[in-house]
Order: structure tokens, then C-alpha cells, then sequence
């Protein structure tokens, strides 16, 4: 079989692109491939405070300052969805690439609220769609650290913030939650369960829950993210994730994973850009070896 | 007792930083101690192209971004070397603190080469004292990355560098060992072991090796480092290096550790960032349950 390279990296987030990084001032010829713009969940932070390096960045400028590294070492990035991987062969929607190594570094999506579907101004993103609710009142489903940063940067541009979280207290940094308090635009409505959404022509204009009723223009949601590992048959998981061991290998010989797609405690830009460069160099040792 | 702090990061490297940032924005009220500027070990690195967000930056320049986010949090930093630590009690050279947390974050110091104790022109730092060598001829004893980034550093201000390397090849980087190579300056002399540090009045002036006899303006060394924790007596070690669980715990119930001076298999900027957001976020799980 003629190898077409050393390393796949499928993913081109900040684990991915960490990973490829790596590999490449390792020498070994390595592809990017992924089906979106580079930078993953980076895209959609508006505001990153905790990444070493940078007191306050963007999550697309954190992005492409990394494209940025990717591209001075020449790194090939292709666009292409995974279909499937096989014997050491990654399927996708355009090709089919042979590789000695693959490291999955494909993330995780936002989880779905349910009956949203057929709703217009619903949102999952608020860098993305804040700017369509310019002084206009909206509300944001959820209670951890990226619902309470959804709703910091909507405040700046909405007139009106509504979080509505099922949980009792705040999931996440205290920090934040001290800023949310402080934001007089900000209603924060905990304990707060969802029953109907009313709707007029697929526009959500009132939400109806257990603590009243909500009427807005729009409304965004951060309850969490998911897995979407359903592509990858053979490769053992828990609840979608992937299992590695520390060396970032999963139960497949040649593929590793790393960054928010692997089991773990702790999701963070920091501990994906660790993994990314433990199954780097691993890879590179089982080359060389 | 009173607590002075709910924890006290020793080390104000990029591992004890990264862990203050979290503990301090998960509302804890942090200390961190050291007996150096703030920075530890990257305040010796010359170039750094591996850590995503910088195409290229100096280790005293990314330590300052990472000083600037603590000192922009309010995080305490205090002067002192620690002597021990014991029962909730950090013990420095100046003070007693109490806390509910302690942090090591270390790091770990350079290998000495021996007999060079008495010998003014050796240094272990090539961006430090560099320029003490400007178009002179120096050697560099080494085959890693370090001594390969401390070699290229040197070759921009140096006449020659002879590189010293016991190994058979470099140890490290290929993208390193492609750069030493296109080099015009600097000399690679691989599986060569020195005999003799020939000096006069203290100064070093020829290296004799079983290579080759080679005159010399100074030397510098980058043959590894090691840990520095004698002082921490209860502590469950492997040849210095701590050991601890994947939450960062060591066996010790209240200290943790995380960066250069715990045992494992990457010792990078990433690993370590990575290493002290999962330590921070166990310190915090910790005095909330």
C-alpha cells in the first residue's frame, strides 16, 4: 500500500492543529483534514481569559494566530469529511488518504435543544448571531462557564439578558459568575425549567417555564456540547468519548486521540494542547521505532 | 489554625502561573511563592515555535504575558525559598504561611557538568550570557532540543560553535537538527566525550576530547536537567521526580503537583500548562466539597 502519509490529524482545532504542529517539526509528513474552517470551538468563544499566554484574546484570533504557526510550517490542511476509518486507510466525502498514523482531534458540537428546530432566531452561537439582537432582548438556556460567557458578551450588545439555567447555582468559574451579578442588563433566572415555547411563523417570541414567562427576540443556547463519534465503529467509547490511555493511543494500533473529543475530566484549551502534544510525540516514537 | 490562604502554588514558572490563573478565577484566595523571578526555566529559553499562539516568542517574553494575566488577576507573589512543608504549614526562608492547598510547581534545574565548578566562562544559559561571546568561538556540551536551540542561538552571535554531543545523533526535533545542519558556524562533533577541560587563571580555554582538541572562548552546557526536591521529605518520588495521580495529586492529601518537576513522559510548555489547569481544578473541587 502506498502511504500518502505519516500522520492524519482529522481536526483543525486548537488540538489539531497543536498536534500537527508537532509532527511536522518532527518531520513526518502530516495532513490536516477537517470539514469547517480551522479552529474548531475556538470560533464561537468570544473571549478567552485563561489561555497562558494572552490576558484577554478572541477565540479567532487565538485561531488564526495558530493557522498562523500551521501555515509557516507549510502543514497541509484539506477540506474533507470523514466517512469512515479503516486499516490504516481515512475515508472521507472527496478521497481516500493511507496513513501510518491517525490522530483524532475532532471535538465536540454543541448539544441540541430539543422542539428548537424549526425556530429562526435560536442560536448556538452568540459571537456568531449577537449582533442580529442589537438592543433587543434575549435569552440564554444554560448554567455553566460557556452559558454565563455567552451571556457577558450579549450583554454588551443586547438591551436585555436573560439566563435561564435548570441547575440551583452556576456551573462554572466564580469569577464569572461575579461578573454576571454585577451586569445590571443581566436577569438571571436559576432553577428555571423550560414548558413551552411560543411561537409566531418559526419565530420564538415567548418562553414559558416554571418561574414565568420570558417574552424576547431571540434566544441562544449553551447546555453543553456531545460527542458525535458515531463514524468511528471499532473504537472503544464511553458515552461517545473516546478512551485513551496516557500515551493518548486508543484500542486501535495506529490511531490516537486527543483534545475535547477523549474522556476526561478537565475540557480546556490548556489540557487539549497538552494531549495534542503527548500523542505528537508519541506518534513520532512509533514511527522512529 | 488560622489559613492564611486556600492555596499556596510553589513556583512562578508557566505551570505554577497557569495554575494560579484558575484557582484565582475560581474565586480561591492564592499565594504564589518563589525564590526567582517570575518566568522559572523560560526565562532561559531563547526561542519558542512550539506553543500554540506564537509563531515565534522569547521565553522572557511569553513569561511576561503569563506575569502580566497574574498580576491583572491581583494574584499574590511572594519572595522565598521553601525549607519544608508540613501539615498545612509552608515553611520559608522569611515567613510560615498556612493553607488548605499547596501547589509544587517547581520545575526542575540544569544537569551541572562536572568539574567545571571554578571555571568563569561556563554558563548554563546561552540567552543569558551569550553576548559575553560576540564573534568568539564557544563550545556547547549537548545532543537534546535544548542544546540544539542554545547551539542556533549562540550561531547568530558567536564566530563558531562547536556542538559537543555524546550521542550517536541528536536527540530531539528533526526540524533542529536541519537548522544546526544548513548552519555554516556551527561545528557538530557527535559521539565525542570530553577528557580534559584545559584553563588558565580560571578561564577554560581547550576542550580535549576523544575527537579532537578544541580552543575555546567559553562553554555552555544544556545536558538535561533534574529535579530539586530534597526538601520535600514525605513526598513519593522516582529519582526526584514527583509522582502523582491523573487529578495531579501527589500522595500527600493536600499537595498536588504538576509541571517539569513530576514524573512523566513530556515534559513541554504544553504538557505543563495542561498539568496545572487539571491540578487547579481539583484544588478547587476539593475546598468545595
Amino acid at each position: 500500500m502506498k502511504l500518502d502519509f505519516d500522520c492524519v490529524v482529522v481536526g483543525a482545532g486548537i488540538a489539531g492543529m497543536t498536534a500537527a504542529i508537532y509532527l511536522k517539526r518532527s518531520n513526518l509528513n502530516v495532513l490536516i483534514l477537517d470539514n469547517d474552517a480551522p479552529g474548531g470551538l475556538l470560533n464561537k468563544i468570544s473571549s478567552i481569559e485563561n489561555y497562558p499566554g494572552f490576558t484577554s484574546i478572541s477565540g479567532p484570533d487565538l485561531a488564526s494566530k495558530i493557522y498562523e504557526q500551521v501555515t509557516n510550517l507549510g502543514i497541509e490542511i484539506r477540506y474533507g469529511k470523514v466517512i469512515s476509518i479503516n486499516n490504516h486507510q481515512v475515508i472521507t466525502d472527496l478521497e481516500t488518504i493511507n496513513t501510518k498514523k491517525v490522530i483524532l482531534a475532532i471535538g465536540r458540537k454543541a448539544r441540541k435543544l430539543e422542539n428548537t428546530n424549526n425556530l429562526k432566531n435560536v442560536s448556538y452561537c452568540a459571537l456568531c448571531d449577537a449582533n442580529f439582537y442589537k438592543d433587543k432582548i434575549v435569552a440564554i438556556v444554560g448554567y455553566s462557564n460557556s452559558a454565563m460567557e455567552e451571556a457577558l458578551y450579549l450583554s454588551d450588545i443586547c438591551k436585555k439578558v436573560i439566563i435561564i439555567g435548570r441547575g440551583k447555582e452556576f456551573k462554572g468559574e466564580d469569577s464569572l459568575a461575579d461578573k454576571i451579578r454585577n451586569k445590571e442588563n443581566i436577569e438571571v433566572q436559576l432553577e428555571c425549567v423550560i414548558k413551552t415555547l411560543d411561537s409566531n411563523n418559526g419565530i420564538l417570541n415567548k418562553i414559558i417555564t416554571n418561574k414565568g414567562e420570558f417574552e424576547v427576540d431571540g434566544m441562544f443556547i449553551a447546555i453543553g456540547y456531545e460527542p458525535n463519534t458515531e463514524f468511528l465503529k471499532d473504537i472503544t467509547k464511553d458515552k461517545g468519548y473516546i478512551i485513551v490511555d496516557s500515551k493518548m493511543k486508543t484500542n486501535i494500533d495506529y490511531i490516537f486521540a486527543c483534545g475535547d473529543i477523549i474522556k476526561k475530566d478537565v475540557y480546556q484549551l490548556t489540557t487539549a494542547v497538552g494531549e495534542a502534544t503527548t500523542a505528537a510525540i508519541n506518534v513520532k516514537k512509533e514511527i522512529d521505532s
